[in-house]
């Protein structure tokens, strides 16, 4: 809607007159021209499968093949006028592939029609982003692996309900994000495989009389074959939706870590330093450095997400084949899309800047008895005490520190043996921070050893 | 994001360096130039403010005053650079002022801030929309209004399920209409009163020491008062969300309209035939007339929606006062209020311009038996039958017209009769659809004379 | 859905005959037998119009409206045997006031139908949830008074981004939530006003023939007039979506108050402590006590909003009049508003409940060169420097401080002007943050007296 | 919530004392006990594997095993008396676990906690139900078939904007639909193949020092493997959201279908008769049947989509690594998930119920010009015309016909070469609607040669 809204800059109330309304509602060219280049490609192709198949002569189909080449360099070089009384991105490029060809121009829309053709194009933009969305998940957690790689073994709070819990190490926090943008990846990649297929030679809706081989085109834009039904092929946008849920799930992911990095970065906490470069200053308080990248990717969720909203809308309850509604689609899409890829790119770019402050995370490690639950467990493995029983035991010892106002170490094996006499001095071994994370090395654990296991395992997989 | 969407046109993935990217996700002067009127007209203000407190001098002021306005000529005409560099636009129109009048520009900032700036240059736009929306609604019920009175005694099918239910008027479903986009006006108006505080002077959040008068700021931008907590007037994007959520409930009215002239210029109903300007015709298919411009209505609500949606998500669990998440508010707003002000001129274009089938409505309205509740409600009325066994009745005769194919005005007395002794030939008054509505006087009811009776109350209400 | 779902506990998939899915998927009586309070009253007030209309007798009339109450009577004290086999509420009252009365209850439907009483239930019941969240309201505003008014001058950092901005104070923030909850209220008493109309007597959807009186049902019922578009009267759901709206609102609010009180009780932060009653703990860690009643109200806003999204979703795109897919407005509404007042009486709890650590607040909002901003407009004030040189002046000087790892208090007046020459030892006046806070008496702004003022208005608002 | 759901069936606002309240708001076992078999299994598998790593003694280990046999028999059977006091399913459970075993039962909970232990049961409860929807996608897809078999060949209008824009056969449209349903299958399988790994064993979010053996459990519940890292184990509700994801986009399908059996079951369109079972019926209008399943089904992505919209709110912005917010999801997941395999179900029994009246869509097929695209194919196709001329020509034909007041079969040989002389007598084998959809024989395409492929290649891979 980029001309409306120049027009409307300035101006009140949309006051035009019904043609300027129906043209300002009804065309599409304002944001469809971004597919100029897959249109340009699904025309080539299927421009040489019409002459493969003897629909159009061999010189015919290479004087549309080539002048689409001539249209698409005008575009792509800004010398395209794109004309609004022209409607949309097919009609722009046949009119002017008419002047620079003249007659065969006529023959290109042969056995095909608007319907499917924006189907292909509009596939062929998702299908681009979808790999552009795997190399920024990619490059994310390269980012992500290069952090717990440094920090396999700092240690640092666990939290639950943003309470200190257990501690765990930094490699192994950063190491969870892996996990989620890795799900999001494998989504990434069912969703392209599943919309792999190739809507073009559905035609309007019903077929086509015309010997085509669809085979050909969808072989010749890279799809995996052609779509099995054409009214499904012009009516469906699954891989849209898809897309945009894909999408959200991933923005999801980015604002639990944009909120842990808000939070991570304040006075307060301050786990980690973020670079000058993903933050804002303030020229009168130059020790303010405001984490404005983090926030605004922890909002994009909102965009991709009212984005996903506003397309199941759409669909909802629309009869077959294919309905006007629908050309609300690429908006939607585009700027999820966008927005997707910027947090993607700047998140990957804070985390490769971002510094951690392992003593303060250290210290906070150690607070708050983080280690109570290793005693616990070390009464039932050692003692062989029941669960239930060690955490009654466990809990009358911090009651005891709390009030010595000392930390469990601190607590002598006097202190402790007069809480349970079986205690050794062995326990002491589990109570340190240290001690406690290198102690966790079940499957998945946050041991450093363990850390390191699924380090190596990522970073062959992402080789 | 018009820049950056113009770069990536072509391009793949979004590859550019940390300066970029940040570039890319913190600068808002792409979109947030649409407000440069309203910031223009809040710094003016506070200008007038700052000399009346004796806070900057007279001279200073006019300097600010009149170069400001020389701005708002230069951004009106087009002559105006706007600078990404620059970030927003309170940046942009500082940094040109200070080049238009040199030192005193930098007095303008005194007393306040980009939060509570950015805060009351969002406002009064928003305000604006709600101004220009409350004008759309009346146009379209005045559009309606004059259907209504046209076909007043018009007999059409009234629907439940989509399957005849009774015979209604043209005139009173038209005034249904009336209801609801009177509802979402009266939604505006409560929403504009709401909302109609200035949050300038609130300064970054904690208000500020100098002795600024926002009585007369507020004043002078239109605002009923000024905001009563500085925190909360930084920090609050309701007025937003609630131009969204009445945004988003006028544009199920609007769908629910399209829907139905969707529905009513099928071939298969034909009770409207809609103007050619609000439709497409297809080159090949003349009779062919798509609803276009009432499909694309009915679209409308997924953005719209969507955009509530999107700017709920990202206020949810924002902690205060001002965060960097806030600033994703306005491209929703923007795109929102864009669409709801065409939707609803589209919609009062076809409104306008369609043309009710009158003769089809008619018979429509009389098949399939629509007047048996008059049957029933006859019996329960003249021969004091309770409304249970009237139902009966009335059941075994629609099923012996139905046996017999004709209608219940097609049986006679005798027929009648034969399933209750008492029915008497005035039953025949109640059985014809103009009968039918006729009768429905209850308040609110279908009868020409009360439609009539709301359409004058409307009438008024609009004068 | 409680018999699906207690049939489904243990069950798989939905593998009953077609039959049974009917039941299950058309059957409403599972959940709207919440509205039959609100039933019975309605056909009370139908019952006496009636007879004082002359179309049932006095005695019918008298038996019915007895008869009424003591159905009433069997379903608040559990007795009542609802029946899915009849569908719904208004036919499960109805099939038992025939067992209770006899032929008297035939002529309970007379000039009604399901459509119009079903959209008369509902708006009762949405109208007891406004005044329950009025109250609800105003509750938790009296605890925020509480606090505000016991902390009207203590200091605590004011934050944006998160990030240490300005010293404010805690009542000052407290009250902060009582302008958004006092905004809630606003639209609550709008919705309910707006909504108040009577849409009895709409009948199935064009009125009725018989002389009901519409005024005299919709007076018994507390509204303050009937509808004045029968088929306007059977469709809208405006009322519920509105009430979803601003439940939506209010839940933001609700979840911004709850992250801030997650954050604040954190170790980190220690801002307040939360009291027990409202926190879980652990049985292993008992210095551990988990903000879960926060957590919980900030999840709230999930299922209070997809209900919003729900119902609209459900509404886009039907034609007029009833159609069944709105049966599926009421779950969704019964549930936001159980989770609305319970988010709202769990908040006023918390907030009754807990202690603000006013050391640690104080401490807080002292670091962090929070006063550097007093700093610069006093240089604009007394120095008469244009604002952004005052800014750059207080940049040297937080540099300087910042290098002497020293707060700007600390600095001597020399240091002060080696940077400018004409500071003078006022200066030091305005570097404390009790100082600062006690300046900022602008309108709005956090100083006591400003508070305390608005703590002043708003108890009187709501005595 | 079905305590205080109860509790306030006739009750006001939440009026009860802070205890009351925080039980109400934290207690989840009114919900979660439906995953009391998924439960006991995990925790069945978790004993086993105790014992099996020396951890518990055989004996004891066998005692909890049986002991949750019981137990589950309890609970099956009804017996099982739940307590809110004991908070949730996993504590009722084990509460009565050691009633039944005694001091055997504290040993259970070595080794875990309830963060992996409900994560655990949810996975195991949203496996189940991917598996049943599954059934119930492929139940719907043997009904359509089943549909499409019967009428490969039966025409039909093919519509775009609802308007006839070519024949299409009967089995071609159900076929769409069974392409649509096979993406949500493909959906429905990759989601479990993603989400089938176990997170038992991640303790309460680091893992444990006890020697467990995760891949023997997860093998024990039907796990492909156990997550890899414990953090993400206890924070990630992906599967939930993919759940959600995947059912709103299938639910979107089933409301594009249910739209048109409402459109098509009209009096208007007569295209099918659903079957008495499916539809309601008036006792006062025998012959009017609602599409209240239909109406149903088209609503029902209301709620399933509104509980996507939930949850992504929930998450949105939640640091790691549990947090109690996600106690929001699971009534979410229930809902959508009863509600999709009902509707699944539903539009199963319609489909294989419902008739196609076969006349009324053959005369619709030939209406309105429907192959006139047929005509300018033929031109293009045998004359050798370029497309856009070829559309000329028919656009000339066309016109003429409808001044003659016929179709164009109607016209005679001499009125088409009065508009392009070359046309010959073989263009009438295209005209008719049989002959058109006949003739669409690319692939994909509407012939019943093409359909009866694609019917085959489904009824092979279903078997």
């Amino acid at each position: 809607m980029s001309d409306k809204s120049s027009n409307q800059m300035w101006g009140g109330r949309f006051a035009a007159g019904p043609d300027a309304i129906m043209e300002a509602i009804n065309a599409s060219i304002g944001f469809d021209k971004r597919m100029a280049a897959q249109d340009i490609a699904g025309s080539r192709a299927h421009a040489a499968m019409l002459a493969a198949q003897g629909i159009v002569t061999p010189s015919d189909a290479d004087a549309m093949r080539e002048g689409l080449l001539t249209v698409l360099s005008e575009i792509e070089t800004g010398q395209f006028a794109f004309s609004t009384a022209l409607e949309d991105i097919h009609m722009n490029v046949e009119a002017r592939l008419k002047e620079v060809i003249g007659e065969p121009a006529g023959r290109l829309h042969t056995g095909r029609s608007r319907n499917d053709q924006v189907a292909t194009d509009f596939r062929l933009w998702v299908r681009d982003q979808l790999d552009a969305a795997a190399s920024g998940l990619e490059a994310l957690m390269r980012a992500l692996l290069a952090q717990a790689e440094a920090g396999a073994d700092w240690v640092m709070p666990g939290f639950t309900h943003l309470q200190t819990a257990q501690p765990v190490t930094w490699g192994h926090h950063m190491m969870a994000y892996v996990e989620m943008f890795a799900r999001d990846l494998s989504r990434v990649q069912d969703a392209r495989r599943r919309m792999n297929e190739c809507p073009l030679g559905a035609a309007a809706l019903a077929g086509t009389s015309f010997p085509i081989d669809r085979e050909m085109t969808a072989k010749a834009l890279g799809f995996d074959r052609p779509m099995a039904n054409s009214l499904d092929a012009v009516s469906d946008r699954d891989f849209a939706l898809e897309f945009l849920s894909v999408a959200s799930i991933s923005a999801m992911h980015l604002s639990r870590m944009a909120e842990e990095l808000v939070i991570w970065s304040s006075a307060q906490f301050r786990f980690v330093t973020l670079s000058d470069r993903f933050s804002t200053g303030s020229s009168i308080m130059p020790q303010k450095k405001n984490p404005d990248a983090a926030e605004l990717i922890r909002a994009k969720i909102g965009r991709i997400f009212g984005a996903n909203v506003a397309l199941m809308t759409v669909m909802k309850g629309l009869p077959l084949a294919y309905s006007k509604d629908m050309q609300e689609d690429k908006e939607q899409v585009f700027d999820a899309a966008d927005n997707w890829m910027l947090a993607l790119a700047a998140m990957e770019g804070m985390v490769k800047d971002m510094t951690a402050n392992t003593s303060v995370l250290e210290s906070a490690a150690s607070a708050g008895f983080s280690t109570a639950t290793d005693l616990a467990d070390w009464l039932v493995r050692t003692l062989d005490l029941p669960f239930r029983e060690a955490h009654h035991v466990t809990g009358s010892l911090v009651a005891m520190a709390e009030k010595k106002g000392c930390d469990l170490p601190d607590l002598s094996l006097g202190d402790m043996q007069s809480v349970h006499a079986a205690i050794t001095a062995d326990v002491f071994e589990v109570l340190g921070v240290h001690n406690s994370v290198a102690s966790r090395t079940s499957y998945g654990g946050t041991a450093p050893v363990r850390v390191r296991e699924q380090i190596a395992r990522w970073k062959e997989a992402l080789a």
